[in-house]
């Protein structure tokens, strides 16, 4: 079950730190990217260096696609490559329904294995009941994302349930009333904390991912404090390029080890210092 | 451009209807499935069989994904049985920021060749912008969708502009505005023909993909005639199994272009009786 492998990863490592798994051929290591099985070569390097730091690894599915038919493959190969015990979130964003959103519900959790993938909510429930059909896996909704446009349609204020309310905290209400297996979660960027905290107090129980950190430079504290559940737990922090391209030299491992380091001792500094 | 590749083969064929491409092993042709090339040679099939009867052809990639890699490939070989002057619509409902929407667009975009593309407005307008881009190819942004669920949050009653309204109707609004370039679109559910006709209103210009005719049952005059514009014109009526798998015996093919040809000619009675 998703939750208890992602707890017991956070507990074993002391981390909440996800690292995102982006390749960007732009970026690569100077050298690396000429070897046509880059990114799965440069993955390993990244997970091997990284898997007694982190709480999980969220591959975002768009930057294999890119590559055509082999990102497939490199991105099955990817998840291969993390060690059983530490959780993979499919950074996916699907939404469709019937039995098209059944077809993603295969190729994320069957064929590619996943332990969880983000989804929209804009088709509403049915279009996410063949994901939580896999109630030992997990589904994350999109509630507050971290770009500044997210605020167009997810700020308007909506009526609902008798309240009126901004429409990411209709969704964290309705994610929450969705959460009968313990399989649902939410998405909300870092780049937002006081939402952050908003959400929270609306879904206690529910794991919530955290992109934005890092590269997209969100106030790390400040959004660690607002993720987290009563315990200290349930918030997956999430930083890609800042950790996997660190160090764009030969050293580029030991740089995303001391990159996901450094950021897995701010989050904790940040959890400790909760009232 | 998308919109005049759409209306010139909307012309030739005098069709508005779009044929949904969807692989599915268990509705298959018999003894089809056994080749593990099936998909490539239906498609192939189904494509010779109506392409002088349709707008557009619109493959729903996560069929395709639900593969794994060898999809891809036939995802590709598929677009490109499609004949030059039929333009292609990858549903693939996407919505992600920065520089992983990028990467969805080249996907889709460039590595597919797609015409157009389907996406979701949650993440609202800078998600888009990377497809925006493509001003010779367009944007098909969900608005109302077909299925039970999707008024979960698409009506729930925002307030936008100083109007409260649906939520679909502040994306419609919103999906206009965007559409400096012209290459912006909307997707709207037959099963809701008020609905569309109150989109239409909102949006007299955009092209409309209609999903939900055929095997999801929507009464096909009526979301015929809420769809079209003032000219009778860019509105793209879809529908997929009822074509696809119009005979499982060895007559698919000739039973598929019946289907197709009866789908095309009541969109055309539905479309002469306008006021």
């Amino acid at each position: 079950v998703f939750l208890e492998k992602l707890r017991s990863a956070a507990q074993r490592n002391r981390s909440l730190l996800c690292v995102g798994l982006d390749p960007d051929a732009a970026l690569a290591p100077a050298g690396l990217a000429d070897d046509p099985d880059w990114v799965v070569r440069f993955n390993r390097g990244v997970i091997d260096a990284t898997a007694d730091l982190v709480c999980a690894y969220k591959p975002n599915v768009a930057f294999y696609e890119a590559m055509g038919e082999r990102g497939w493959d490199a991105l099955q190969r990817t998840i291969q490559a993390v060690p059983t015990g530490i959780p993979v979130i499919a950074d996916a964003k699907r939404g469709d329904i019937g039995n098209t959103a059944r077809a993603y519900a295969v190729a994320l959790f069957e064929q590619l294995g996943a332990d969880a993938t983000t989804v929209s909510p804009y088709l509403g429930r049915d279009s996410l009941e063949p994901f939580l059909d896999y109630t030992d896996r997990a589904v994350l909704v999109l509630c507050k994302t971290s770009n500044p446009g997210g605020g167009d349609f997810q700020d308007l204020m909506c009526r609902f349930e008798g309240l009126d309310q901004p429409l990411y905290q209709a969704v964290a209400r309705k994610a929450s009333a969705w959460n009968v297996d313990g399989n649902v979660g939410l998405v909300v960027g870092a780049t937002y904390p006081q939402e952050l905290a908003a959400v929270r107090r609306l879904a206690p129980d529910l794991a919530i991912l955290v992109p934005g950190v890092g590269a997209q430079a969100g106030d790390l504290a400040a959004a660690v404090r607002a993720a987290v559940d009563a315990r200290g737990e349930r918030a997956i922090i999430t930083a890609s390029r800042s950790v996997l391209y660190a160090s764009r030299g030969p050293d580029w491992a030991d740089a995303a080890r001391g990159a996901a380091r450094e950021l897995r001792d701010a989050i904790n500094v940040a959890r400790a210092t909760i009232a």
